[in-house]
């Protein structure tokens, strides 16, 4: 309890902001969101995507409040209740989003069985290498370190890089590896500006890639603006966050 | 070249063995498989499960050949070649299998889109906390971190077995957490035979779900004779291994 995570500013700005006034109404799915958390965003941008109705409410995960902690044992935001039942887990979420809706359009997912796999492969890749990439370079103090991990991160970003088709990884399909990528390129300015990463270094087409994924309609409708990310990711980029991400990349372990 | 890891028995014995001698014929399915691995296993719970048609390759993933390397860049088992498409990745592999055979009985993911999702959920549980656990208690040397990682072995155990239904994870069904979970309880024997674990100890049922697991047919046809698997893991026990699975756990990294 306490902990300074807790004092983010409390509420979706700019074009997210609009997006949470129009799902105020009670409906069959509750979506838990952090306007700031880019987990969160992968499944608003699936909701978005696919005009599922929803109603949005705002939680601050820090504070761990006994009524969320019943959502998620794991107090973490994404979570939705769906007709009285729980969930969390922001790709597990959209997969759900998939099955549970199967006649809405568009599919975030191939129908071809092997094309699905394969989407499912990149974002495995995408939660593997490049998050915890990116947030170790984040964290990282030491300036060598930084260097290294920074190293990792294009590697990782090279790597799935490689296989985007254009304009979308899958091609014209925005599928989930998009999904689950989007929110990070979102946020790149914080490496870019405190950890000398940039998209021109990546090459092989990552810079039109991630401006392909950074203009999507419902990337921006789930987006804040950028000033209230600031004092979030300064704690970060001091290593002083105490999320339970933050520690999990300090341990060396999942989350 | 030449890694220790390399030296291991080349085929797979007992119960196995059999299983692999039906499935030398051509198909459409090439399962490229190394008999001692858990993330195989998985995969081949589902082949055996759903009774689905495929040629058996052995591979030495340590051997790093070139055209295993042609079908999985990472060098891991298990792999599939699918009508000249490659995949990889054991629960993606899993999954593919139950969207590629969709009349194909027995299902490994329950048809509600709700229960799918809790399957999913406790999957990546497993994967996330289980797995982890259970490499790092076996790779650890010093006794004061054992004893740490037996309890946050035991701990996530722990939080699978309250959600057992029983039998199986979701009930009379034997889904895809059951899969995923299945290859461990088969060689716990490791970690009881030399770091103090014990199944009773656990509690909860975990026992009474354990030997389900192990005892389920898919499991015994696809399980190869213990004698073989003291030389593998010796070298774990020693943290000798260099395996990606094992330089990943010691330097805090998914894989
Ligand atoms: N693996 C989770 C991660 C979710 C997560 O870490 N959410 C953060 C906000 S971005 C959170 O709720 N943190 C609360 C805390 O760490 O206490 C997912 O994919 O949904
Ligand atoms: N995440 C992978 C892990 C597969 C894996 O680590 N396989 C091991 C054998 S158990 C392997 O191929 N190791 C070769 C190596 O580490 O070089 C999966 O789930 O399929």
């Amino acid at each position: 309890m306490g902990v300074p995570d807790e004092q983010i500013h409390p509420v979706a700005t700019g074009r997210a902001a609009q997006t949470v006034k129009q799902h105020q109404e009670s409906q069959d799915l509750v979506f838990y969101s952090g306007w700031f958390c880019p987990y969160v965003q992968r499944a608003w941008i699936v909701l978005e995507e696919r005009g599922i109705s929803y109603q949005y409410k705002e939680v601050n995960p820090y504070k761990k409040e006994p009524h969320f902690l019943s959502i998620n044992p794991k107090g973490l935001v994404p979570a939705i209740e769906y007709k009285g039942r729980a969930l969390y887990e922001s790709l597990i979420i959209c997969e759900f989003l998939e099955d549970a809706f199967p006649n809405y359009e568009p599919h975030i997912l191939p129908s071809d069985p092997f094309d699905r796999a394969i989407v499912r492969l990149w974002t495995d890749h995408v939660n593997k290498q490049i998050v915890p990439a990116n947030m170790r370079l984040t964290q990282a103090q030491d300036p060598q370190k930084q260097r290294e991990h920074l190293e990792e991160l294009n590697k990782a970003l090279r790597t799935l890089v490689e296989k985007v088709k254009g304009p979308y990884f899958l091609g014209e399909q925005f599928t989930l590896v998009d999904v689950a990528l989007a929110p990070w390129v979102v946020r790149d300015w914080v490496i870019a500006e405190h950890r000398g990463y940039s998209r021109e270094a990546v090459g092989g087409g990552w810079k039109e890639y991630a401006a392909q994924l950074e203009s999507r309609e419902s990337v921006l409708k789930t987006s804040s603006d950028k000033v209230h990310f600031t004092e979030i990711y300064a704690r970060y980029l001091r290593d002083e966050a105490q999320s339970e991400g933050a520690k999990a990349i300090r341990a060396g372990r999942s989350w």
